[in-house]
């Protein structure tokens, strides 16, 4: 196994850090790493928030679910999909472009988390550790306001950066299912109760497989930051979607 | 720079190959990589297609705005968001799930661009190039027939592999914009025309960069398919919206 392929399996997200600083030419290099990562056309349909201030830090890890480490990372960025600069441009250089529709924001959110990837993987070659955070998508109205989002950008992913702790390097990283579930070929499996169940089966750990699905069910999917997040979700679709009258 | 930051620099989109087949180690070892990617709540919230069959791809080939060396790359995979498989799960195993909202699909979205960008990262690794076709997210109906898709999966990225020809490799990597306007500083800072026009020049080439700028807007913007990306979008979002009724 090659050096980068070594990589990409030993990273895993790293969710305590050493009080330690990202160095300038660090960050930099990350940056420009996401920069170079592959883009529609190459037109980086995304903009990337570099989180520097405390309390905007401070502020997310309480409206992203609570999570205070992201107040203590100290590299916090936010990919967000951006339909706006480039229609914003058409618009000052005399084109007449459409509105943004949902396949731009399809396209930009792909391209802002290709990006985002792109960072982390970096990251981890430079010996930083890093998680992404979906909770970002949750409270448009709140994280509009706070990150002065215009209308046609949103939020993709947020990604909070630091060197690991002794604890989170030893961390074993969580087992992925097996490939068979993962991979189909040529067309979409649709699968059964039992394939699902193997496939499930690992996550359950020493409880009972429906025991602990019906937890993880309540826990992670009917839970209430879940609805949340398609609600503020739809929110932010709606800017994208054609009105009743169109 | 390390060896991994100087491959994602060096990476670059290839959309012609030699006549070489990916051997299935190689093949396992991309698939691994991708399934070794960050994933929300490690559930995977994706499905890999492998494209083996040749009549598939000559379709693809067709129906992602035309373009001919789909059907010429030996390996083509389509990273699906898949809502699907855990609200299988969850019924079958006797929870109540609400029905997957647009959250879920925007969180899986993200989860399967993440899983493609290690694959691209791995393949690129072993001398393999890859090319991003975002068309995949273009006719809705046929694809979803063709690619037997349930209501809750929606192809994320498209992605075609093989080695580069000469004539690839010696290709030039399009420049990317300057960084002081894709990174902004704690909020979006919405750039005004000359900032844009700054930021965009680059591209026009020997050109004006208005007659630049209107001729993309119209060959990319305002194109068909385009337009047609954004049709198919609203097809299969209309899945996680909640109904005028709800």
């Amino acid at each position: 196994m090659n050096e980068t392929l070594a990589q990409l399996h030993a990273r895993k997200s790293v969710r305590a850090y050493l009080d330690k600083p990202i160095a300038p030419e660090e960050k930099r290099a990350i940056l420009e790493a996401a920069c170079a990562a592959p883009t529609a056309g190459n037109q980086q349909l995304y903009t990337i928030l570099d989180i520097t201030d405390q309390a905007v830090k401070a502020t997310l890890a309480d409206t992203c679910d609570h999570q205070p480490f992201i107040a203590q990372a100290p590299m916090v960025l936010i990919f967000c999909a951006d339909c706006q600069k480039w229609y914003d441009a058409y618009q000052a250089g005399g084109c007449q472009p459409r509105a943004p529709g949902p396949g731009d924001l399809l396209l930009a959110f792909s391209d802002a988390n290709i990006a985002a990837q792109n960072a982390v993987t970096a990251a981890w070659s430079l010996g930083i550790g890093s998680c992404y955070i979906g909770d970002i998508l949750e409270r448009c109205e709140t994280h509009r306001a706070l990150l002065s989002l215009p209308e046609y950008v949103v939020p993709a992913a947020l990604v909070v950066f630091g060197y690991p702790t002794d604890q989170q390097k030893i961390r074993e990283k969580p087992r992925r299912r097996a490939m068979e579930h993962i991979v189909h070929e040529n067309t979409y499996r649709r699968m059964d109760g039992a394939e699902l169940e193997a496939m499930l089966a690992d996550h359950a750990g020493q409880r009972s497989y429906t025991d602990w699905l019906q937890a993880f069910c309540q826990r992670k999917y009917n839970s209430d930051f879940s609805r949340e997040m398609s609600r503020s979700a739809a929110e932010y679709l709606k800017q994208f979607l054609p009105g009743p009258g169109a």
